[in-house]
């Protein structure tokens, strides 16, 4: 793994050169754990343009941060006080211009960097998507580990369907779920699984619960693994025996809009074209408001990364990008329907890497 | 709960009519919980010294945000762009001063925010701590709730023991902890369990790896559940057959640095004398530099909050704080033993809310 992290903290470096900034520092443990497989819940990195880099961590990472980064040019400091080591090393390095990720620096953090480098000619200035838009184009590597969270993703909804009865709770149904991707090679779930039924269907990001399911009701199932790091997403709404003509209605509509948005996910394509697609089935049916969040979201070292397809997106897809496509209604009161697949960008049609059954009627269990 | 959630709301503008502080804006998803009782994964909290309070979240989780705040004063309101309805919100109440929590806000957000008040005479302050000090000090109803996380960390504890055989690999040994947690009444686990053997239990916050436990191996456990949001936290570390002198000191030491550490853990107790008392008895060892972490932190709605038992720890011990001591020895290529237990702080002597054994010599499994 020590090549990759080299190639990529060389893309880094080349796009700083691009844009004269001499060096960025990097606080999002993903960006860190892309760039030189270190994967402990704390650190900083600092990049220069002209090839070095520095990892600070604290002492409980001693032994793990050298051990991770073996091979690459990464230097360790481990320190207590990351803010004074990390303004000693800019000031070491004779750096002016130093970018840093303000989307993933608190505000108490900055002020105390700021303190230190009093008196100093260096200027700070606050960057965005340096490593992300690296990370939104998957390479061989990453794909591998992508698609066995995905095939492990379907393998889990084909045990939630083996399962699933009347009477179990929302949080029994989940744990299944979580038990099942956790003992079949997942190195760790994506996301806390998501089980709501019912008129619980309405919440589109409900927690389970200990509401039994009861025939008749709808029941959404979000989930994903974890596997070597790289995430996969899947949802799928079911009913518990015969559909009312409603629920069949709304899910027909969430599906037709489905298709038609992942029929668009070829290289070159807005993101926002996607999502205004999808949307425009569901204003046919009368259910565009009814979907209030985005289409869908790059998945990768992040379960939600970039690119994004919603309607203030500015992305544009790629190939090798991993993207999710799942639309969604949600009636208050009565109940919601999300599918959900994750899709391979290419030249040519998209390939979907989900493969969990997705009929145009709704599954009956 | 509502009952709870008013009270705490009202101990926070008291806290900000105190500092003369118009409003506070609340960042970190377990003061917004701890306010209001919102468990989403988004939104932002804005209290009023004047008795209002608004909750900012998404689309996503307008039921869940009005069923959870019900009882409540909390108005809501669902945005898309928060910072953008924030600023509205700032507006449209006429505050000056605002206060914000600099630890939990990003230099993105700030920034997005100042670009929105442009124009306006409102003053942004970073704040600290305001909500956390409240947490610190826990009421009857977190007790409860933390005192079952303690015993359930207690029975996966005697769990492991059970199941721990020459041969399973850390990682296995780590679900099967989990498992048990999550089967026996933890909503959630406070924290990936860690497990590491041999060697690797010189890794502080080492990750379960595919490592196969062996005879002679140490195995340092830690440990958590989460019982309706409040975590508990526990370490163990055992000897896999007969131990060696050196595994032995190792350990002994740890042991009566810990128990020195717990005595010393009363109300009006400064954090930082309980830490230096910790060191004392390891340096009394020779072993104070192979200890490279603090020697505690208080426990509730995170696995770690105030107060901290550290070198530069400014906190003093108060009735009904909730505390780890967990003294640790960490040796290069040979291994490393942690204790740790939660302690209730009361004027008289400390409760340990973690029971598992925890004998003077290390325990043989």
């Amino acid at each position: 793994m020590q090549k990759v992290h080299r190639q990529r903290l060389a893309q880094v470096q080349s796009k700083l050169a691009d844009r004269k900034l001499p060096a960025l520092v990097i606080f999002s443990r993903a960006n860190i754990r892309y760039l030189t497989g270190f994967t402990g819940s704390a650190g900083i990195l600092v990049v220069g343009r002209d090839g070095w880099a520095w990892l600070i961590t604290d002492g409980r990472y001693k032994l793990q941060s050298r051990e991770q980064t073996k091979g690459t040019s990464v230097k360790i400091a481990i320190a207590k006080q990351t803010h004074k080591v990390l303004a000693n090393i800019l000031k070491r390095l004779g750096v002016r211009q130093v970018g840093f990720e303000g989307r993933h620096c608190t505000v108490a953090f900055l002020d105390g960097l700021r303190e230190e480098l009093k008196g100093t000619k260096i200027r700070l200035e606050s960057v965005a998507n340096i490593v992300e838009e690296l990370r939104a184009v998957k390479d061989e590597g990453e794909l591998t580990n992508i698609r066995k969270a995905a095939q492990l993703a379907d393998a889990a909804f084909e045990h939630a369907l083996k399962v699933i009865r009347v009477g179990m709770t929302e949080q029994e149904l989940a744990w299944e779920i979580e038990a099942f991707l956790r003992t079949h090679g997942a190195d760790a779930i994506a996301f806390p699984p998501i089980v709501v039924s019912g008129e619980r269907t309405a919440l589109p990001h409900g927690q389970p619960s200990d509401r039994q399911l009861r025939k008749g009701d709808l029941v959404t199932m979000d989930l994903g693994a974890m596997v070597n790091g790289y995430c996969s997403d899947l949802t799928r709404t079911v009913v518990i025996g015969k559909p009312s003509a409603e629920q069949q209605r709304l899910y027909r509509a969430v599906w037709e809009a489905q298709q038609r948005g992942i029929e668009a996910m070829v290289a070159k394509q807005k993101g926002k074209k996607v999502d205004s697609i999808v949307r425009e089935v569901l204003d046919k049916h009368g259910l565009k408001k009814l979907f209030m969040h985005g289409t869908g979201h790059g998945v990768g070292l992040e379960v939600h990364e970039a690119p994004s397809l919603g309607q203030r997106s500015k992305d544009i897809l790629r190939p090798n990008m991993v993207v999710t496509v799942e639309p969604g209604v949600y009636v208050p009161k009565f109940g919601g329907v999300r599918i959900e697949d994750m899709v391979l960008v290419s030249d040519s049609s998209p390939e979907i890497l989900t493969r969990a059954p997705n009929p145009p009627k709704i599954l009956s269990v």
